[in-house]
């Protein structure tokens, strides 16, 4: 009971020790800490009474809301487990989350996706969400207590054909903000603009992050550029979720300098972008961003930030992790071969919802097994070399899809690049590129084999390059699945 | 397992993650993260051979030195109790410790104090502790696995007459230097310098801090002004472990501009320590430093540098406790009301070594009761009163020392000041003023009590001021007990 730190106690201690911060910013909702408390405490309450007991699942159905963190408090404060779910799926693929995950209560928004998948006794978002949270008692919910139970779940890539739910616990999603306030240097003050989908680790982690330490979360539906420089402007935010072209995409909305996007502390991009906003010096900031991560570490792994001038494209671990590079066998390769990134620390998951035999697989020896192929340079910093059942085996020589992928995406005409293993019958499997030509872009598949085969070993040439309009993606990667459906893979030895 | 990290975990991360930086720096010793992973596994096992195995305690007598640090990491590889001993204290109170905690295992340096208390079988620092590690085993040592069981003991201040050994885990400590890792804002190259004792908090939590962020740490025996230059200059020292007085006597020592200090990142002083260092602006360094803490919390509880303007003197919590003011009977007190400072969460200890009603007493309605008094203001922030045991009674009313003690030293001709109670027939008690006058500085008794009758409530004014050379003091507070029997301070309410 002394360690404990659960979401919910966050929560409790920020409402004594921030009577005056806004928490939360939605639209018209304006809520300080003691607000979001009080408001969570009659969520908890009425979702009790709803039968939300500890451990039952409590499902999100809709867009960025800050219902999104009022309810995963909430389930904290009861020690249920909250998922906030794709509203971007299909009803074949929510029918399979529903029928999985079997919650208790379901709050949703209505819009047109989500409209037609209405079930019995859920919540609508808006007047009725209130509606319930206002039934529910002010009076103190007892302690669940214990922060080693999950609290979040999260539906991550199929491994076996069907999505699995991630959980976290409390003790977890605390430690990896932990990492994230020592790595990004975020302090009181930081303000989060949620345009990110909260049902992604990405923007999940940083608005835990900033509950964390006590900041503001600004909550907005999903990304639109002129939104964001309205909100950017008007609650001086600190940090948002964004990336390359959103970040092309906000210059240009406010190429008339129209909004004051000068409190935005973040990582330099483009001279006019650099203009706008103050580039930061934390360690996130300073290096390119990011590192290596998966949902089931907690968000991040490995960050850039801790390894300046790295040789390995990842980084190395956060302070809260260790990191290993295993062979088939559980024995750790040395430094410069390829295995399998296999991680332990504060911030993993708990497994994955009501998979044991999965769970066991990737829990063997005692290390959380990422599925991600890696290796440690001479500098003991990590490089992520692509998932271990995409690895393509062409006669005896092992090829990683992304290490082809970054070749390709440095020719000058290529904008966008996947590979796959195509069955070969003399090789087993052979290399295939798609590829996307920028606008204007020439290049033959020759010129493109031959630009890989002047970065890599000649065994990793693709054999075989196709031009396509675009590739498809699952998130910020590439859908494999989709990519060998429609262009011949597999044969896969991982598989 | 998966989520296991004890401090001998992060050392075989670095070792992997940072195999060309150095961990350690102490004379001639020059140790890579490699090299003193190697050496704790030598020593681990060398330990296990005399047969400390998990749970038994390893005793350190001596000054500081690397050692410190590899006994501390070897006793985590084993599951083991490390304590670093005062080797300030007598025979007497050393006696009571070896009894106390029986170690299996004690190094120590001889010295003049040090020298007469050598014990059968105790390990020489120097020559025999290199050969009792050379002797160890390299092999790897078999995992303890548990980073909830007690690695350090630190002993604390007397509750009931004797000292008291406090237990930190491995993930207790961990969190702590996480939460020292945000507020200070240290990064990878961080360099710190152990030039205060390591048997005190104070070090100690910033040698693992540095050890979390995989920085570098160099120790010297005890504070030297010359010497501290020098090492500042010759290792780019970023951080030492200096107050007031000390940092006065680096500037003097560096009169004449001898040493390079610039890699001193540090909180402004005076014109010429801000001319010599570079002034740092993460939240420790920016506001005054420090906060409120004691060993049982892991070192600090809340920070100044979370809160910057603050009401309350301590400013607010580490981002991985919880701290509630409460009443004798468990109830929370309102804002601005004194009641006891009590505490959960990541950092916390687990209890003393061999003190179940003491822990019990402690730790009731699963709160950490610091034995010190305390309030929220209405801005959210903490004041620290004073010790509870120390409360004086004089007439209906409350009276804490330290807030009479803070008027006291704001009187241009006090240097320090301490204030006790003594038995009064009409009042209970009566408040009593033990001060110390600046050199030339002159000031009658009467004009002291009105200074502070200006400042607080009537009732806190001294009714007897004494003038003294010096305050007796135990680490950086006053010795209230030598106070009390040299005063005739006595009838204290909560004792």
């Amino acid at each position: 009971m002394i360690h404990q730190l659960t979401l919910s106690d966050v929560l409790a201690e920020h409402a004594r020790s921030r009577p005056q911060v806004t928490a939360v910013v939605d639209g018209e909702v304006r809520l300080t800490y003691p607000e979001l408390d009080a408001r969570v405490t009659r969520l908890a309450n009425a979702l009790a009474a709803r039968g939300v007991a500890a451990g039952e699942r409590v499902l999100w159905l809709g867009q960025n809301s800050h219902a999104v963190l009022e309810l995963l408090l909430a389930s904290s404060r009861l020690g249920a487990v909250f998922c906030p779910a794709n509203w971007r799926q299909s009803a074949d693929e929510l029918a399979f989350v529903l029928d999985d995950l079997a919650p208790k209560a379901v709050v949703w928004e209505r819009s047109e996706t989500a409209g037609p998948l209405s079930g019995d006794g859920w919540i609508a978002a808006g007047a009725d969400y209130e509606e319930f949270l206002a039934g529910g008692s002010a009076e103190a919910v007892p302690e669940s207590g214990d922060d080693a139970a999950p609290v979040l779940a999260l539906y991550t890539a199929a491994f076996d054909g069907r999505p699995n739910a991630a959980l976290l616990s409390s003790a977890a999603l605390v430690a990896h903000s932990a990492s994230l306030l020592v790595v990004r240097q975020m302090e009181p003050g930081f303000t989060f603009l949620n345009n990110g989908p909260l049902f992604h680790v990405g923007t999940m982690m940083f608005c835990l992050a900033t509950l964390q330490i006590g900041g503001t979360n600004v909550f907005t539906p999903a990304f639109d550029a002129e939104e964001v420089c309205r909100l950017v402007d008007a609650e001086k935010v600190t940090q948002a979720f964004l990336f390359g072209q959103m970040i092309d995409a906000v210059v240009a909305a406010n190429a008339g300098g129209k909004y004051d996007l000068s409190s935005l502390r973040f990582v330099s991009h483009s001279a006019e972008w650099d203009a706008m906003t103050t580039v930061d010096d934390s360690p996130w900031c300073r290096s390119k961003m990011g590192g290596y991560g998966q949902t089931e570490v907690g968000g991040m792994l490995t960050f850039l930030g801790l390894a300046p001038d790295a040789a390995g494209f990842a980084g190395r671990p956060s302070p809260l992790v260790q990191v290993r590079i295993l062979a088939p066998d559980g024995s750790e390769v040395p430094p410069g071969e390829t295995g399998e990134i296999c991680a332990r620390g504060k911030s993993l998951f708990s497994g994955y919802f009501n998979r044991p035999e999965l769970n066991e697989a990737r829990s063997r020896g005692g290390w959380h097994h990422t599925g991600d192929l890696g290796r440690r340079e001479a500098d003991g910093t990590i490089t992520f070399v692509g998932p271990r059942l995409r690895m393509i085996k062409s006669g005896n020589e092992n090829v990683y899809p992304a290490e082809v992928e970054r070749a390709l995406r440095t020719h000058p005409a290529v904008a966008d690049a996947a590979v796959i293993g195509v069955p070969d019958e003399r090789w087993h499997q052979a290399v295939k590129a798609v590829v996307v030509l920028k606008d204007g872009g020439t290049a033959s598949a020759e010129e493109i084999a031959e630009h890989v085969k002047g970065a890599l070993a000649s065994y990793k040439k693709p054999r075989h390059v196709e031009f396509a309009a675009s590739i498809p993606k699952k998130g910020f990667t590439p859908d494999y699945d989709a990519l060998d459906a429609a262009y011949g893979g597999g044969n896969y030895p991982g598989s």
